[in-house]
């Protein structure tokens, strides 16, 4: 079982008075998150293209890696031998790693699932590798990040009512083994993952099971897994407010405009999401809501800048033309100042929502994000 | 003819007592450039990768850009329209376009090469261009770089003599068209470049020939293009001694330890070369003289910066063991670390070099690199 932790801490500054949505402060050895916040991922303690200079400029707080990746490339030995990941990648924030489970089940071929865990071939050079709890919370314990996530089955989107039923109980099953292998709860929290998949009474009854194992904070997961957008909605909106007030309350895998004002709405605290840079690699820039493709010829002779309202590097010294010429021309620079734009705007995204919240005008301020999707 | 300009003054400020090597200071209407020094090469108004905040970190001074590759994407109207390319790609330095000369020769196939000048498809859309001396200073002048190159003939490395004489002869013709056809001699310095291939007498017979035309600064062209590194020092020894002492003097395209300590020997005192980058997206660092290739199993573990003597950010933040994993990674931040150490390494060489001869102790100091190639 965990020690009680006085690393972190999650204090509650402000509750909208017209949904479940709070500001609040999530304290860890690495400094502060202020929440509800977007935060970045580095699957492979990058993320990709930004150096963590540029990275602090968005106003990213806590940054993730990935514990499937790290344990095949470069391994987490040589990561520990570093100092830990925050070291190895420079980064001195908050970090979150996840566990790989979802990883595991998504990349993986020629895997063989059972009650022990999951074996797999590493897809880089075919070794087999025996993924259990033990050995997913042993590799981020030596990975070090702040905050560490229970190893999970994560059934896919449709999976029917008996297969979620079954990946939702293992969970808990190994949720257990992953708390009694935990070296360092000290310094590391470690967050369990509610699943259930779109099974309204099994999320239920897995969000009361976790609770009673008073962990550091709680997980939303196997959402947006390939389920219907209503359908990852009508889940977040019914799980988030079950779990802890007291704890912070992280969204997996959720990054668009409309998700998190919704999940915010419901009570979430944490996101985390691709989307940024990958579609910063595919010349696509988030502003104000919409995505631009910077590639379009409307952009060739636009000499103003991508959003004139945004603080970041990209906005406050390019112009539009100049994307589209790099993203043209193929140029890495495209992709690496769109991507620090993308980031910045939903870090943005996310303080404004914060801002509001404090105070107390979210509902009317983001009415336009709070519409449930069809 | 250019006008006498202001904005355009050599002062050296120290002469070495065993060599043509000399220490000072090129003013342009962007800044001073400190000689001896290395240029990073920004072909397409970006060097690869790499933000101009962090080019300026690398104490950069002055940026090339490519007149060939920004006529065909996105085309001079849209950077003047910009501002011109200091603008266009936030760089607030001195900056310098190659002519396209170079490129024209060695990139453009379909070409049909006259006394107008050269008829060619552009690699992009495949619609004709037609090259001149006229065109090529009218697309700097729209550029507006501080220094341009006049539209040279670029003959082979290995071409026979009567066609190196007569492209150099051709040189010295459009030189003059050029000379004519420079709207901005005000605040952009012509520089003419002295062809004449691995034959001394046709280099001197160029370089008296440009010397009468007075122009503000000189570089040496057709060197490491295809010949052997001794007859590229033979040249070089033998042609930099004949441009005037008062004006900046450029050597083209050469980049190496080796190379630039040479030419600087014989009095040279620009350079510029894509090694760095390219390098850089190879996965190989330059250090202290040396090529790693960082993807070698040997860094896997290896915790160490990767020059501890080195001020740049790569080395000031990451170990050999971080650069190796985003290497094997095929991360792109590997890619821009290298590229931004490298730009480093080769401007610090110089920038040392440039201090050795301040105090009159280079050719000892950098005796190691100033034994003639074989």
């Amino acid at each position: 079982m965990p020690l009680p932790s006085v690393n972190f801490t999650y204090q509650c500054q402000a509750r909208c008075s017209h949904s479940q949505a709070r500001a609040g402060i999530f304290q860890t050895p690495h400094g502060p998150v202020e929440t509800p916040r977007f935060m970045p991922v580095g699957t492979l303690a990058t993320v990709k293209g930004i150096t963590p200079a540029q990275l602090a400029d968005t106003q990213a707080q806590m940054v993730l890696a990935n514990t499937y990746h790290l344990h095949l490339q470069p391994g987490e030995k040589i990561i520990a031998a570093a100092g830990g990941v925050h070291k190895f990648m420079g980064w001195s924030g908050p970090m979150l790693t996840d566990s790989g489970g979802f990883q595991v089940f998504s990349l993986s071929q020629l895997r063989t699932i059972g009650e022990q865990g999951v074996l797999f071939r590493s897809p880089r050079d075919g070794r087999l590798i025996d993924m259990t709890p033990e050995n997913s919370i042993r590799i981020q314990n030596a990975l070090g990040a702040d905050v560490i996530m229970a190893f999970d089955e994560c059934p896919p989107g449709q999976g029917d009512r008996l297969m979620v039923e079954q990946a939702t109980a293992r969970t808990y099953r190994w949720l257990e083994r992953c708390i009694e292998a935990h070296q360092r709860p000290g310094d590391q929290a470690l967050f369990g993952i509610v699943q259930g998949g779109t099974y309204l009474d099994l999320r239920s009854q897995a969000a009361e099971q976790l609770i009673a194992l008073d962990l550091p904070g709680y997980a939303i997961g196997g959402v947006s897994v390939g389920e219907a957008p209503a359908l990852i909605d009508k889940v977040v909106q019914h799980t988030a407010p079950l779990l802890p007030a007291h704890k912070p309350r992280y969204l997996m895998g959720v990054g668009t405009y409309r998700e998190m004002a919704r999940a915010i709405f419901a009570g979430i605290d944490l996101f985390d999401c691709v989307i940024p840079t990958r579609f910063g690699r595919h010349g696509t820039a988030l502003v104000q809501g919409e995505r631009w493709n910077l590639k379009n010829a409307t952009f060739r002779e636009d000499h103003r800048p991508l959003d004139e309202t945004c603080p970041c590097y990209t906005c406050q010294t390019f112009s539009r033309a100049y994307l589209n010429h790099l993203i043209r021309s193929r140029e890495m620079l495209g992709y690496i100042l769109l991507s620090l734009h993308n980031i910045t705007e939903l870090i943005r995204f996310t303080q404004s929502i914060r801002q509001a919240i404090l105070n107390d005008t979210f509902t009317q301020d983001f009415a336009h994000w709070l519409t449930p999707p069809e």
